[in-house]
């Protein structure tokens, strides 16, 4: 069997051995697994941050890949944790929105307003169950520490080849948010910047089918902007352009579109035929 | 043999290329060695913070596991270099108090105030060697990284298989500072953070067989809190609880119990029944 | 074969997954590559800096490494990417002055002044290819990601045994800048600061040859040291020392050069016979 690959992303930071305790536990079980950071740096408890940040990576992995994502503040309650496979993945994850960004990307939708949470069935080709058996998982189990005790064990499971279904029961619904999509307001199409990364440039839900016809105007933050650019050298000052997620991004090249126009996650952008 | 485990904790921070360095020394004397971060974070020269953040790990790997902390003030002085072998696993670093922690699990202890050092003779089960065997180094030593020079070649030849006693001369104590524990006073239990984690929880030295009879009070910082909760959902305020290191911390969810308190490392905290 | 080693350098910070997003690219296509990062700090489109940084840590790493270097302000232009063989490992990078640190330590050099850029024929046992096969690299090719697209597949098949002439067209000069080096006024050497490291520590230019005879008296930034001592033990003020990459370092031991100091890289350091 080829060595399976483990993705962590958490909001655990890199300054206690938190992630490196999660390792410790994968590798007493999994020895040959390879385990790969996506980042550790979503904000503390942001679970929407989470579940975009990792939904950005994970179809560049191998199918086999399992994608431990803890983004968890309800850690200790009754929530679930989840083990759901998907054909782009396996997700190990706390039942509580974590999947949105991935479920969106499938076709999956809440008709509810933006991150307005509900249950969301899960797509055909995809099956959860939820992480309800002992034997796979740590014996001592913290009221803090899931990541160590449930998600790390769980991962490593998998990894070496317990089956899905192993975990516990079948599951056919998730905790999902209404992920946010650009909307059109006659001509005019109006999204909003999902994330800041870390060079400044503020990336949004506006992807290339949304855009009206061009030439575009494009206005943020009080700014406006005239047309696209190919990239980051098209100019020295605010420029927009398609990012590396498909999806319109606003920056400065060689400095910060985030303190330039103090924008924020949630800032509307508008894009309309000039 | 299977893959040896290395773990690596250190002050040197990720904006370097130190710990990078450290890796490219092993893999070029152990190709099969498997290494992982715990931390990089701890403060610059701060040998406590990494005897107990690389405490709280180690036991979460496999006992074969070669770990590597370089805290390391006193790097290019005449202090030595350790290999020290234990149940729990084998350990590479200055003898500078780093295995303070891990010997007080192991049972052995300083009769000395809190922090004051000295030397500690090794328990029955563990046996130290000095780094001092030319051949297990690299060729050119400087005097400010030890990391890249000494220790990341003992780990190494460690995974390869050299044994400890090939490294030096056999050791039979080492620097140890006095591990501050809870104390008793009547029925209060007085003991002190030790640590203020990513999140701002504060982190105890107050074990769970320290606590005195509940109903609990709690008194920190000048702030008092009433009773342990299960977990962190349990208020939405100022909560007490039994943490993942099987201690006492202070948290606020979703918020930052150290910003709140504006408490440090040595603040006190006394446990009392209400 | 033997687990290749793919080394990363770039500016993509930890707080987003582009680094690890990288890492699903190379393990999709060369699973058995064994990944370390140097480190994702460099300074936002920070030329110079990744270029110095980089050059202090591959010669730790075994010659059939690859370094994979991404600070790439020009991402999305005409700039090329670059696969180069040198006697002391592979790096694959944008052509836009990475190597020219690593030129300077194989005896090649700018004759310009400090920093000035321009082109640069490879030494005699190095090799560049212009990476242009549309074969190695991700088939949808974004304008702001190019370490995702075409540096980290170009790591990957060089890894898996693809021949770097496969890549594209021979090159036989790539850009650089002049790499600033100490000179002598008389019997005194005149360096810079070229790094400030993650202690605060101020890593010059000057290495142990350029020095004139001791006794020696250091001047940098109104401050002056009398004389270089052996390691940061020495003293507990401001001193002076060789560092770990064999040049002059101003350090404050358990404490902040930089700081102290309010020096900033391309600081003058002056240092004379006393």
């Amino acid at each position: 069997m080829a060595r399976r690959i483990i993705t962590l992303t958490t909001d655990f930071g890199l300054t206690d051995p938190y992630v490196g305790t999660m390792k410790g536990v994968i590798v007493s079980i999994a020895p040959d697994a390879e385990i790969v950071d996506l980042t550790h740096a979503i904000g503390a408890q942001n679970v929407p941050a989470g579940a975009y940040l990792f939904s950005t990576a994970y179809r560049y992995f191998p199918v086999g890949t399992i994608h431990v994502i803890v983004v968890d503040p309800g850690v200790g309650t009754e929530r679930s944790g989840l083990v759901v496979t998907s054909p782009h993945g396996t997700f190990v994850c706390p039942d509580n929105g974590t999947l949105s960004y991935a479920l969106a990307h499938a076709g999956a939708m809440l008709a509810m307003p933006p991150f307005a949470a509900g249950r969301l069935k899960l797509p055909r080709d995809w099956t959860g169950y939820v992480l309800a058996n002992d034997k796979y998982r740590l014996r001592d189990i913290s009221n803090t520490f899931h990541g160590r005790d449930v998600f790390a064990p769980a991962a490593a499971y998998l990894a070496i080849g317990v089956e899905p279904s192993s975990f516990g029961p079948l599951i056919e619904t998730v905790e999902a948010f209404a992920v946010p999509f650009a909307t059109k307001e006659g001509n005019t199409t109006v999204g909003q910047v999902i994330h800041m990364d870390h060079f400044g440039n503020l990336v949004t839900n506006i992807h290339e089918p949304d855009l009206p016809p061009s030439p575009h105007r494009i206005d943020v933050a009080g700014h406006v902007i005239d047309g696209l650019t190919p990239h980051f050298q098209a100019s020295s000052s605010l420029v927009a352009l398609m990012g590396s997620n498909g999806t319109l991004e606003i920056a400065v090249p060689n400095g910060d579109a985030a303190a330039t126009l103090r924008a924020t996650v949630g800032a509307e952008v508008r894009v309309t035929t000039r």
